[in-house]
């Protein structure tokens, strides 16, 4: 997807979650929505078992400050935080090579 | 885990697999308890939904690729490109910040 536009930037946000985690799926789904309309979105994948990974590729550093002052965003943090989260870990990535395998 | 260490680099493995996949999970196995043993090895994590995606941490570009060129995983890449992988994405990142929230 993203060869071409080397370097770019990868934010890694890596969580575990409390059991009870009502209305979190609704929340994600929107803010999947709403991160896919921002300036500068490059693409996302996630997944879930023990832990969860969400990686996220934008353009700029400032696409991501961008992003992570979005207001609905700055809301669905905060909720994360108080009802959802146990623990998470966002890292900020420059991605400086890339290379693909297709079978 | 690693703040302290920035910059040090990620290694963000990101799949989909071939419905029959005997053998891998053995592999990963395997490959996860090799990982541990680099020179570098800063850390891990895996999560496989739709699309697999793994992220290994390394101190330097140069034990990612001591990693990549390491006999046996040389042997599983092989093995993972023939049998199990539809397809696969490797992107080598740069980590420049990070932050942690605990609950």
């Amino acid at each position: 997807m993203t060869n071409t536009l080397i370097p770019y930037y990868a934010v890694i946000f890596t969580s575990t979650q409390k059991e009870n985690i009502e209305g979190y799926s609704d929340m994600a789904e929107k803010m999947e929505i709403l991160a896919k309309q921002q300036k500068g979105f490059l693409g996302m994948n996630s997944a879930r078992n023990a832990v969860g990974i969400t990686v996220s590729y934008w353009e700029s550093l400032e696409a991501i400050k961008n992003w992570k002052q979005q207001t609905d965003h700055l809301v669905a943090q905060q909720k994360g935080r108080q009802d959802w989260y146990i623990w998470y870990n966002v890292r900020i990535c420059k991605v400086e090579r890339e290379y693909e395998f297709y079978s």
